[in-house]
């Protein structure tokens, strides 16, 4: 029977769903690693997808395609880039997998991008060609699908759009050096400190923040009124807004699909969002739809299977 | 013979590319036309190119497809939008075509999208699946290109990035009725308004201006050592360079080609284009190269006779 492997790799663990080539998750199993470096945690990697298999009356062989996705750039070709948060050593991880999963086509997927490629193979994009999926968790990332394909990208900074400038009069500085990025503002992050920020100008007291990305909190006190959580919830979705008719610009979606953590809120900023989307975007463009994901943090696995099912040749 | 046609549609004329589908230009004609709404008009269309098809010992049945270029949006399902500047039934001259040559794959393509698939069929950007084509001339237009494929839009708004918002304090209103988009600034027109905005605000006599297109005098100006005209140039890389920034963190080509009647002085604006780019741009996008489109007004005939032919099922 053939198996396909969907495996999120993060700093102590990663997550394998094993898939049929269809798209069925047969399980979802967290195994925790040492750093990914080194044959000591190749082994813990392919000793734990066995048992997986084997539970499932597979062998290794029935393995014909397995992705990976990683937090951070992978281009056109397949290369992978600089990856700041994670210890992992790409080729040597491919090596192990490749020895013991002889008939595996492997790929690497940048994260945002598997997601989105996650939500057309089993989620709400299913059967759109064109959309654009914007993950709003720690950062603000995104993966761009035109004719079907993702946009990885000739350097793989395809769908990085947390980096739209969208406020050149900003003074902080991002993390990738510049100022005014759209991630500063509509990450998880940066929705906190719109809210800090505005209760500070304001001289009220806020609400208790339990961390830097406790958005959560933020959100409990709109729903209660708060007019400095409304107003920095109204200046994330004027940002976002302004970057998405950005991107229409370019890339002219039918559908954007919002994911990540804080898109637990949707439906709260949602109108927001749309209203402010309409009022900035291209007359041509403003038919777009914007709904939120539907796989929630397993898109991820869903989407690095696809693609590497695609590079076998299984799909289209 | 199997032959290939591609066709520029303008108001008062058409100018038809017969080529072989290996992309050899055999001929290129023009044909004055009146208004293409009405049997008359399409019979001045379709007996015209029978003529040209003669002269190289062809006739209607060897075209296997007829690509047609349009100044207005054309969606990815191939729908043509609104047309504002020309006089078009494109159902209607689709018919003539079709009813005279039978064999043939008819498909409407966007101007500058056109433009964009000549330079990768017989262009500069030959063998190069990634890059972004933009034209600089009366408005500014581009044609986005990923995986090898052009980006025509869900709206057919696909490579609209004459509508990125470059300055959100523009007071003069765009033609799209947004304020401060790129083509206010990096189109010919933007241009000639940027000079003599300069000229005003420092009190100095312009160059003479022919007209509000007149590029040619500015950057004559330049040349000679006028300030003013060194300011606009420099103010329109700057808007420009921003521009590409954005559409590197949504599509991260491998190129920017930049084409269209401005382009004519790439070679005096492009160490500063380069310069701010890199300036402005995340750092994993400044490998891209930014470089002169090669088949001036020739390129959007080649662009939509491949279209039709890719459609047709002979390219990949």
């Amino acid at each position: 029977m053939d198996r396909v492997l969907g495996i999120d790799v993060g700093g102590t663990s990663i997550k394998v769903g094993l898939f049929t080539p269809e798209g069925e998750l047969l399980e979802e199993r967290k195994i925790p690693t040492p750093a990914l470096v080194g044959q000591v945690a190749y082994d813990v990697v392919t000793d734990g997808i066995t048992r997986v298999l084997t539970a499932h009356d597979s062998v290794p062989n029935d393995v014909i395609a397995c992705g990976l996705d990683i937090p951070g750039p992978v281009a056109d070709d397949g290369t992978v880039g600089f990856l700041p948060n994670i210890e992992l050593d790409p080729e040597g991880l491919v090596g192990a997998i490749s020895a013991v999963f002889s008939h595996a086509t492997v790929a690497f997927v940048n994260d945002a991008n598997a997601a989105a490629l996650g939500e057309m193979w089993a989620g709400v994009a299913h059967g759109t060609s064109s959309f654009v999926f914007i993950a709003l968790g720690t950062g603000v990332g995104a993966g761009v699908v035109a004719n079907g394909r993702l946009i990885a990208g000739a350097f793989g900074a395809g769908g990085e759009v947390g980096h739209i400038t969208v406020n050149k009069d900003e003074t902080l500085v991002c993390g990738c050096g510049r100022r005014g990025c759209l991630e500063q503002y509509a990450s998880a992050k940066g929705i906190v400190r719109l809210y800090l920020a505005e209760c500070e100008r304001r001289g009220v007291t806020p609400v208790p923040i339990e961390h830097a990305t406790d958005t959560l909190s933020v959100f409990r006190a709109l729903a209660a009124g708060d007019d400095c959580a409304k107003l920095a919830v109204d200046q994330m979705c004027e940002y976002l807004a302004l970057a998405m008719s950005q991107i229409s610009c370019v890339v002219d979606p039918a559908m954007y699909l919002i994911g990540g953590g804080v898109a637990g809120a949707f439906a709260t900023f949602a109108p927001a969002l749309r209203a402010r989307f309409l009022a900035r975007a291209l007359p041509t463009c403003r038919g777009v739809r914007i709904e939120a994901a539907s796989l929630g943090n397993q898109a991820a696995m869903y989407g690095c299977a696809y693609e590497a099912l695609r590079l076998h040749g299984e799909l289209s």
